[in-house]
């Protein structure tokens, strides 16, 4: 994160500033599309620089966005933006382009689309592969209900890796005859033979006399586009990797394929939607766009300009922090131990860069699999690797892990598989809001058998988790971890192996014992100095393991203090601290147990300081409770 | 389930008797591998007409089994079975055919593969789509770590309907060059087109000449495989809906395609195999088998033969119990309640025998939506649904809905969507054994903020809930219940709706409180008798919710009583118990609180009675336990 250079305030442009609804889209003349169009672009650049997000998606469907919105009319049609990063410039379009300076902020609007900001955001998302399936849930609504609107599906290539994407193809045929699917191709970089079969295209199916030379071009198409295809693939970075011949997959699955046409050519999106809705059949339309489009530095570096923070718009120059973040660490450390272990492989789903896998995708790349945006296959093929005798390091986040659930446990656990499952973004994701947010996987994961979960306090116990994951190969491990950095310890040269199931006891004392949970000890050591100041003597534990929780420890320190008080960055509920609780009950042990952690309900976007704030979690809020306690 | 006429004690014929290892199926003159076979179905018509079982599927996959095993060499070559329900034929040729009439018994074999049960079980399953995905991580790393074993992985045609198999497919052409997918293509019936296709096919692939004449062969098979199989999809009862031109299809996803053979043919068979075990490239050889062949009750009803209790030999007949299952009567009622409500609508993920939706689909057909074995699919399809105003009905079991976990998570709750989860096979599954029982659906489900979850505690409540759920528009419920019965209740004309969160209280007492949850409520009535034989005064409470709990009736037995117990068909770890010790020690009431439910470990297969006395969930273990408190 750095500052931003730019101070002047935020205003839309004079056509934006004429748009309230998509009514307003649909009145101004095709002349002013255009303009429209870089107004647009000229306020992502420059509003996005102050506030950060996913600028480079958005600047890719500028005029998607509006020929979807000239040509179909929300609410009444229903728009499915799958992921919906790239909904902000929808949102633009929708009423709240005065507001995209708050984008991402406590209270200002969400970075993802959402049923409750927006009549005209039909469905909300964060994770991929969603729309698809959701949107052919509202067709066969629109079909029982007999009435015509339009639903229309758009989502991007690397969904087509995805599961639940791929499910909902097999499913569309038979299930409606009236879907607009709009596979926004934009990983692939458009090429000279593409942009050439795109025009070809375009003027194949923009008239109403295609079929007769359907079967040609299709062939044409298969031939010229197959082979750069297979070409171009070894540029992907992320995703897509097999989506050879989308035409042919297509119409296997019963879509009419329209594509590829020029997703930047705004009169020409506008021609063939028009000519879409009046079809009776399910479309797929392949468009290709560029992401980062109109703005050079996200052109030169798609993967930082996907989503980041404030940078300086003149070269879209970001600070470095002097903080190496745990992604960063984790995919150092582990790439470090592959080059000592020919057993270590690493697997991700699409996040290379994310994940900071790309470290040892560089280094070790035989070892290395991404396997696309496929949590599901992702944790199988690491239990295939486990049976044998590999050790993979499977990095996904703990909120898209949730996509891998049924595996973790009939697969992975029942197997007793030792799959190290490595759970990035653990705990308050911040700025992305409740569809990032990894505030469950205690809750889904601890009544798993076998299954050990551990949090590290800091930057060094992380090497050593991650070492003692390494070197356990008797089951299942997991390890959860936060976005950004912890607190930025400096790391020892030695890691050691870690105790399993062994707490830190890291001070004594026999007033309140404070178990600070991963993240959140920092905040356990705050409390404490503050109820030293009152005078009271403090035990101060780091629990580490979540499973199998040090019971003797806990119970120790519950029995000679007159309070407890747990600390977690996760729901309390299925929490950490219910399970100190539920321990202790049944060891008849009677002392008090407060807990530090979320509420049942889904949280906000916003600054974690904020968010922690508003929902007590605070060191002060913390010795509040506990002094309750003491009296 | 019914009793078995037959009563001659089991033994393997003579053939069978001689195999103690795949080696000696190697052994064989050829001459000797149909009288195996035959051999083979008889033992299995024989046997499971006693302990019953899924006869359908392995008589269907004879051929198969014993060709596998004749060509590859196990336990270094690698089979993985995809569900693993049709490797009963595969356990009597890898040591287990004396075993086999002990099949899903307690201590027996288990109905599924397990790797603790045998080396030459690759792999263990029980639920569908993991087979590819997990062969392929065996494949990886037979490449990294340079071995030459083979890697097989043999997948029903349902199995294409599934996401996980399809990421897989996205995967394989770039992460092997070795692999061998053979899809048993069983659902459809065998069709005179496509036998002949088969015999035609089988004469190109066999030869090595076949690569000049292949182009032709491919565009014959997809006009006219294509045309049949438009034609039998309407004969398709579950699955598999649009696998039109397989051939096509999988070519597109870097596969050589061969086939459809004839999966009865052990001969082509074996020199298929021969020849595919030469080829590097990953290829799919599609076979064509019939369920139950052999066994003419099970030709005719493959539905029921598929898995079922124990049966006549001479009819297949099976014994019909007078008490409807909790599936019968969820079909029913949801039927009834969409007769009144055009909004209901129902969704399985092929399961529409299982969750008894076939009654919905006969009487409802144009509301009735088998998205195939698609859970995370049939989520988002439902919130799409939901989104227009309509009352989706997902019936999915307790165990298979783990697939569709993040969708619960990030597009039901958090749009608090009014999806319906009906879990049927909530608790123990029993003979099926672990990858079946439906143990953790509160663990995972409780922390989801707004997401109210039930079970009834008899039938009657159960139909009450139905409706209850029917009329709850403001955000998701999930209801639980139990395989089979639960106590066989009368249910009374005229349903009413339950309070949300409100429990029941059956008797007041001051001595204990027990809240027996769900298919437990009995086991609490019984420990009730027995305490107050004894004497004491006892509160017995039907919890109904398991969130939102009714806390003030927990609060209140709690104070009165001197010690609480809860039962549960759950395990203990982030059960319904947890949470009631959770919310009195926030309240600051220190009863003791007893729970039975099951242990933090993985629950074998065996009749439930039997597991439930072996892990103390009896009453006679609730009273001890009680007893201990009241002195």
């Amino acid at each position: 994160m750095t500052t931003s250079a730019s101070s002047e305030p935020y205003a839309p442009g004079p056509l934006l500033q004429g748009i309230d609804s998509p009514a307003d889209v649909r009145k101004l003349a095709d002349e002013a599309l255009e303009p429209l169009a870089s107004e647009i672009r000229n306020t992502l650049i420059t509003s996005l620089s102050r506030t950060g997000g996913h600028l480079g998606p958005n600047l890719g469907v500028v005029e998607l966005s509006i020929a979807l919105h000239r040509v179909f009319h929300t609410p009444e049609d229903k728009i499915v933006f799958d992921v919906a990063h790239q909904g902000y410039v929808h949102k633009m379009l929708t009423g709240r382009a005065k507001q995209i300076d708050t984008i991402r902020t406590y209270k200002g609007l969400n970075g993802f689309l959402l049923r409750t900001e927006s009549e005209h955001d039909a469905y909300g998302a964060g994770h991929a592969g969603t729309a698809l399936s959701a949107a052919l849930g509202m067709a066969a609504a629109r079909d029982l209900a007999g009435h015509d609107n339009h639903v229309i599906a758009v989502a991007g290539d690397a969904a087509f890796t995805c599961g639940p994407t791929l499910e909902a193809l097999n499913n569309i045929a038979e299930t409606t005859r009236r879907f607009i699917v709009v596979l926004n191709d934009n990983e692939w970089s458009i090429d000279k033979n593409v942009g050439a079969i795109a025009r070809y295209f375009n003027d194949l199916q923009t008239h109403h006399t295609f079929s007769a030379v359907r079967a040609k071009a299709a062939e044409f198409v298969e031939k010229v586009a197959g082979k750069a295809a297979r070409t171009l693939a070894h540029k992907v970075e992320e995703g897509a990797k097999n989506l050879l011949f989308p035409n042919v997959l297509f119409e296997k699955f019963g879509l009419r394929y329209f594509g590829p046409i020029d997703g930047h050519d705004l009169p020409l999106l506008v021609r063939t939607f028009e000519h879409l809705k009046t079809l009776h059949e399910p479309v797929v339309l392949h468009i290709i766009t560029e992401k980062g489009r109109g703005y050079q530095p996200a052109i030169d570096n798609p993967g930082k300009f996907h989503g980041l923070g404030t940078y300086q718009i003149n070269d879209g120059s970001t600070g470095s922090s002097p903080t190496p973040t745990c992604s960063e660490i984790f995919g150092r450390t582990v790439t470090d131990l592959a080059k000592d272990d020919p057993k270590v492989v690493a697997i991700t789903a699409a996040m290379p860069g994310g994940t900071k896998l790309d470290i040892f995708k560089n280094e070790l790349p035989d070892r290395y699999f991404d396997v696309g945006i496929a949590e599901e296959h992702a944790a199988l093929f690491a239990c295939g690797l486990a049976t044998e005798g590999f050790r993979p390091f499977l990095a996904i986040y703990s909120t898209f892990m949730q996509r891998a659930y049924d595996m973790i446990i009939h697969d992975i656990a029942l197997q007793n598989l030792p799959v190290r499952l490595c759970m990035d973004r653990g705990g308050l994701s911040g700025d992305d809001g409740p569809t990032h947010h990894g505030l469950f996987d205690i809750g889904y994961l601890r009544h798993i058998p076998g299954l050990i979960h551990m949090q590290p306090k800091d930057e060094d116990e992380f090497v050593d988790m991650i070492h003692t994951m390494a070197a356990y190969d008797d089951g299942p491990t997991a390890i959860r971890y936060p976005r950004g950095a912890i607190r930025g310890t400096k790391i020892k040269d030695k890691p050691v192996l870690l105790e399993i199931g062994k707490a830190e006891v890291v001070s004594e004392g026999n007033d309140v014992a404070l178990f600070g949970l991963g993240t959140m000890f920092e905040m356990a050591e705050e409390t404490k100095a503050l109820l030293e100041a009152k005078g009271f003597s403090v035990s101060l534990i780091n629990p580490r393991f979540i499973k199998p929780m040090d019971t003797a420890v806990i119970e120790e320190h519950a029995r000679k203090c007159r309070v407890v008080c747990t600390f977690e960055d996760h729901v309390l509920m299925h929490g950490f601290g219910a399970a100190v609780i539920e321990h202790l009950h049944d060891a008849g042990i009677h002392t008090p147990v407060e807990r530090i952690g979320w509420p049942d309900e889904f949280i906000e976007h916003g600054k974690p300081e904020i968010l922690r704030d508003l929902h007590g979690l605070t060191a002060e809020a913390a010795m509040v409770k506990i002094l309750h306690h003491l009296g």
